[in-house]
């Protein structure tokens, strides 16, 4: 469906959205600030807005009269655009006014990554796991061949050849032929390399069961886990699941779980807290896709190179020991039930590569996922999480670093943080004058609690609106009675008690700032110490790849605001979401892209940050809003903060 | 050690022996009678011959006074031979010695098969399996390359290329790296097909462990298990052990274990009863060989279509029902773990292949042990056994049948059956004067059973002596007190109770006679089809293999007078005992007859003789002693019955 525009007054911002977008989130992303304070759930009603042309879908509620109504006035919460219009936000003051104008930006952006659409579009779309339907005559005492030889000959038919049969679909075959009367089905697992591997028949059915082939694509991560449930007859992604990884008991960071590792059983509990882990997510994603787990056929797995040799109870202290030696780049495919996984013993689990001990699957795969190695642009690949993870480079070189960030861009480690799940605010817009705050929740329910783009969002705002310094530190001269001490010191109040789920404030403390604040700078100063590594700054860089569980919600500008993402034109950021779960996704529906795989990590580098000298002076850099060197690195970024700035002082 | 001469007087028979030879075995083995009535253990005393020229070793006792001893008096059955001698058998009456004359024969016989000597000769010893010791330097941060990388480096320098690791191997091999301080072995499994297969790394340990690199191979027969510990270094076996298959208390021949198999939970129970009796043999098999089962690297197993499936638990039934059809040819290797075998995890089975539901992996192996697909020769191959097997052709071509022949020949379905144990008696003669018998046992231990060598040649030897008739029936009139009416109808004493270990005297009932009869009657009549089906007859034969857990120890000339084998000259006859055994060998030798398998798998055309009209009146024909066409195809065995007899009634 194409775009639709929505022009808001009185700032004179237009933009482009989806229609179906709710006019509320339409706002805060072009940075248009509404009063919001439930969330999106439409129960505060203080996000009224008249809508002077066109119309929208929704927005009334018994607190909105009928003459109002008849005005054109909506909530924008509830309010779905579906055609171009122009609303106006109605303003206390024209000074308000001002401010609000010069928080507003009109950016806008849009993911984009490979799918099945444009696989099939490419001829690429070639499962891993393909089901072919295959019949023959019943034996006679003429033609007694054995039932092996009987499918072999049905496949040769169909134009198959070069198989090895897995020993469970012989043990199954007899019945298989003559509960279906001699017509069969068989899961054929296709090799990448067909010169030197055969076709594996890994299951034999009765009867035609090709319209279903299942598979699941699992991204394990450190902080979360999460999981797709893949159609391989039409590539079509049926649905997904996610949450935390309970390895997170054991240690906050890959360092700490391979430390637990070492001790008496250590590794042995972490394999199993994964698999449950996992378990847990596909039981769910079951339920949810209404699948039956035993008729999964296949797996694929991205993770990093810590979290991959965990799950498979690999040992994994030379990682953590100089010179960092991971156990493998590749591993053969395993049976997912080997591992524990509540899945069919002839399920295969393909494992995603890594390249070195801190960039593993979840990089290549993400990579991968936006063709970076086939591409003769300059990009910057940014895997955002607990173990952030740098790539740069084109179709002829990638060079590669990892950062330990923390899980602060997970919800760890905040006091209100949480995963993107409902309830959790992901998007953040304060206005200047007031201090209020406008939120959206996932799932637009009353707010229980922060997750990482609402971070970004709510310490950008704060930064924006001068309720924070560049060292993160409160001004308790602010206005704004959300600003005060608390507990744990100097806070922010993001979410009243009476507006959220919980039964006490939701707020933001310095201590959460800090976090965050360490989190970006190890992801800057990571990716600028590649660059530098490589003789390249960022202005040479055509575009910058954002990977990562949370980065599809992120606000791009508000990221470069706080100095997570490089000043660069919006237009050059491209979001893939969860690098891992895309990568597992397109091994699972391409083995030409499987074949791929291989040419990534023999063409990727590995960059050592803790041997790079410069990595300390960038991330001491880093630690500053949005940088310590903010006149060379973020001009623009000053320069909008500072006419807020001014904006502000003049209401005041 | 070229072999000696021993001059038997006064029968003027003439034979040649290995060195070490008891004089009481040879002398047996010559159709030279003595009476022995202990089975060779020395304390009957009764076996005194006289040494008139050379020396033998051992054979006095205190049944031998001195001045006997000086005249060269010594006990046959503990003297060895080992220079050319001639003795003297003292015989009570010169008719006694004509009819004890007319016995002999002077045949001797020994048997052939492939070993890993011949494989080394003729380049052809490569075992599936071998280690390679390899070392590298240790990483650093310049060369952090994976664990995996590193070895795959190594190999290559040792010009190995084309490698698969098995899980197991990358898991164990940052331990191994760094335990063996950056020297390792590698376990290597190697594919038959190089081109369309990879090696695989199976086990890497730590250091150099390339000295000690064990196989078993496993025979699963119907009614007993053998197997043996193959040291693949030196291709030397070290050892082998058997036992009766568990099964049979579900059925004794393989239709009754395909019927039980049908039941709720039988082919369960008869796979982990295979697993059982597999595991007990190889626990025997360690400790003989002082060896622990964890060292165990792969395993060979060989068995007719039937035990494969039910070890597998692969449904059976459809062997059993027209058309008789087989669930596979081949099977790929499978983790011996995976079925209950007690050896370690990464230890590969192979699984010899079947060409048709009768005709398994025992026949293949034994045909491939002789090289008869190679061989320009006409051969019959005959496995005896529960179940019969029988395989005519040369190089160019081959068919093959089977026929059930019972458990009779390994001791099953007899009053006094054994396996070839301890004490089991495996060789028979008796004086046809007197009808006392001289008895060899294995292990020269005192008499307690009777296996299946020792069947045939007691039953020969009564029929010789005329104490049975052509139909198997006792002559009560006979002179001798051991011939008499038991519990059970007529029977012949073969020990009394005081010459044996039971409590009560060993026995020979018609009962078993008629089982010896029916078995025998299977498996002339199946070879006697098969050369028919092709238009060939006995004469055209150039050479029979007898295969079959016992055939080692059959007397030829005893085999034959009874109408088990064909009368053909001694010499044409070819032992390979236990078939199975030595296929599942030399495929653990061998790589390239493990290639050739395949070859005689598609070389080898099944005859089903349940639809052969002419097999029931083979088979009818054959139920009689010879043979009821004895004067057609016995001429020599119905003279030498005749001479015996005209003795014999001489001597009365």
């Amino acid at each position: 469906m194409s775009r639709v525009t929505v022009r808001f007054e009185p700032y004179e911002i237009e933009m482009q959205v989806e229609p179906g977008t709710f006019l509320l989130d339409a706002a805060l992303e072009a940075g248009v600030h509404i009063n919001a304070s439930c969330g999106g759930k439409g129960v505060c009603g203080k996000c009224r807005v008249i809508v002077e042309s066109g119309a929208v879908e929704g927005g009334l509620s018994e607190k909105i009269s009928e003459e109002d109504a008849a005005k054109g006035i909506r909530q924008a919460c509830t309010s779905k655009v579906t055609e171009d219009i122009v609303v106006r936000i109605p303003t206390e003051s024209a000074l308000d006014k001002a401010a609000l104008k010069a928080l507003a930006t009109g950016s806008s952006q849009q993911a984009q990554a490979i799918g099945s659409k444009e696989l099939k579009a490419e001829g690429r779309f070639d499962p891993a796991l393909t089901k072919l339907a295959v019949s023959a005559e019943p034996p006679t005492l003429d033609d007694a061949r054995n039932d092996v030889a009987r499918l072999l000959a049905s496949l040769k038919k169909a134009g198959e050849r070069h198989f090895v049969f897995d020993f469970e679909a012989i043990r199954d075959l007899p019945e298989a032929w003559r509960q279906g009367n001699w017509n069969l089905t068989t899961t054929i697992m296709r090799p990448v390399d067909t010169k030197t591997s055969r076709n594996h028949v890994i299951r034999v059915e009765p009867g035609d069961t090709t319209a279903r082939n299942l598979a699941v694509a699992i991204d394990l991560g450190t902080t979360t886990v999460w999981a797709e449930m893949i159609d391989l007859t039409t590539g079509q992604v049926l649905g997904s699941e996610g949450n935390f990884n309970a390895q997170i008991s054991y240690g906050e960071d890959v360092i700490s779980r391979i430390v637990y590792a070492g001790k008496p059983g250590g590794l042995k509990r972490l394999q199993e807290t994964a698999t449950g882990s996992i378990n847990d997510v596909l039981k769910a994603l079951a339920s949810k896709t209404k699948v039956d787990l035993s008729e999964v056929n296949l797996a694929t797995l991205a993770g990093n190179t810590t979290m991959t040799q965990l799950f498979l109870g690999v040992e994994p202290k030379y990682i953590r020991l100089d010179p960092y030696v991971p156990a493998a780049a590749y591993y053969p495919p395993v049976r997912a039930s080997r591992f524990g996984l509540a899945l069919p013993d002839h399920a295969s689990l393909l494992v995603f590569p890594s390249v070195a001990s801190y960039v593993g699957g979840d990089v290549i795969s993400g990579v991968m996922g936006v063709g970076m190695h086939k591409d003769p642009r300059l990009s910057l690949f940014i895997d955002l999480g607990t173990n952030g993870e740098v790539v740069v480079g084109n179709q002829d070189w990638m060079v590669c670093a990892a950062a330990s960030a923390g899980p602060a861009f997970e919800g760890g480690g905040i006091k209100f943080g949480m995963r993107a799940s409902k309830g959790a605010v992901e998007n953040v817009m304060i206005n200047p004058a007031t201090g209020e705050p406008a939120l959206v929740t996932v799932g637009k329910a009353l707010p229980k609690g922060i997750c990482g783009s609402g971070l970004i969002a709510l310490v950008a705002s704060l930064l924006l609106t001068g309720i924070i310094d560049e060292r993160g530190r409160y001004d308790l001269d602010h206005v704004s009675d959300r600003v005060r001490v608390g507990e744990d010191g100097p806070e922010y109040v993001l979410a009243w008690s009476k507006d959220n789920q919980l039964d006490r404030d939701i707020t933001l403390t310095e201590m959460d700032i800090d976090n965050l604040m360490r989190a970006k700078g190890a992801m800057y100063s990571a990716y600028m110490t590649l660059l530098e590594g490589v003789g390249l700054s960022i202005g040479d860089l055509d575009r910058v790849i954002l990977a990562g569980g949370f980065g599809q919600s992120i606000n791009i500008e508000r990221a470069i605001l706080i100095g997570l993402l490089p000043e660069l034109p919006v237009d050059r950021f491209t979001f893939v979401g969860n690098g891992s779960m895309l990568g597992a996704r397109l091994v699972a529906l391409s083995n030409p892209l499987r074949a791929e795989v291989g040419d990534i990590v023999d063409k990727m580098t590995n960059f050592e940050l803790s041997v790079a000298p410069s990595y300390m002076d960038n991330y001491t850099g880093s630690l500053f809003f949005p940088h310590t060197e903010a006149k060379r690195l973020f001009p623009e970024t000053l320069e909008r903060m500072r006419k807020v700035k001014e904006a502000v002082s003049q209401t005041s």
